[in-house]
């Protein structure tokens, strides 16, 4: 079975997913981070420490998945998917728990007024929100297209 | 490939995660509920749509299970398990984004002061929250098990 999956470890498509998913959980932490005082709320601090989880996560990925593509290795062992799975799957569930109950707080903040967030600040919070949710929905993908892998090997 | 994966639909572990998720998403749903203006915060009204989806959902599958496990039958055609599979992942991430929404905005109302949320009410949040959780959880033990049995079909 050295059929290649679209989408699993050591292929073009899987370079695109991890580096899409480094851009999104960088721009999340930059919009949450810059000038702004985020440890006041428990959830824009759980999003930053998940997002300083992802960021390592997916940039060492992406460095696999570039030096398998350029030069023609396949990183299959069972055991090396079965920790980048299980990896990812956790990652996947923080990174979406987190996005919403950023998503969640920063509505809270909008509808009780003014007082407590002013709307540029708002709108940096849902920008990094939605910022976590593609991050979220890019590391679900690689997740899946990994387990799909995994019965062949 | 008839032997029974732990688990998969139509055993009676199956029967138990159903019953479970049928409990606990009752539970989180009455705590929310019952006496309490959870319409004022758009968290909670995800929480409360969510719950009467995973309600019914959960009762149906435990209507089947215990069928299946009493007149020993066994539902896996892989169309009928395919279904089942997506349902039970969108709502498993409907559940965990709602759970954490939900935990995450109470616990901006507990810090934000007693004004917004008297000690009792707040309790009951919190307690809903769990419980989602905990049907979170159940729901994707119950995906899992279904996702490992479907290359066998």
């Amino acid at each position: 079975m050295e059929e290649e999956v679209p989408g699993a470890m050591g292929t073009s498509a899987s370079l695109a997913l991890r580096l899409g998913q480094t851009i999104f959980s960088t721009a999340s932490l930059l919009f949450m981070c810059l000038g702004v005082n985020f440890y006041t709320y428990n959830a824009y601090c759980f999003l930053v420490t998940v997002m300083g989880l992802v960021i390592p996560w997916s940039v060492s990925l992406v460095l696999v998945d570039a030096y398998c593509v350029f030069f023609k290795c396949s990183p299959h062992q069972p055991r090396i998917l079965l920790v980048i799975i299980i990896g990812d799957w956790v990652l996947s569930f923080l990174s979406l728990a987190a996005a919403s109950s950023t998503a969640s707080v920063t509505d809270l903040l909008v509808d009780v007024g003014s007082s407590f967030c002013p709307a540029k600040l708002c709108g940096r919070y849902q920008l990094s929100a939605a910022m976590a949710f593609l991050s979220w929905f890019l590391t679900f993908a690689s997740a899946l297209f990994n387990l799909w892998l995994l019965p062949s090997l």
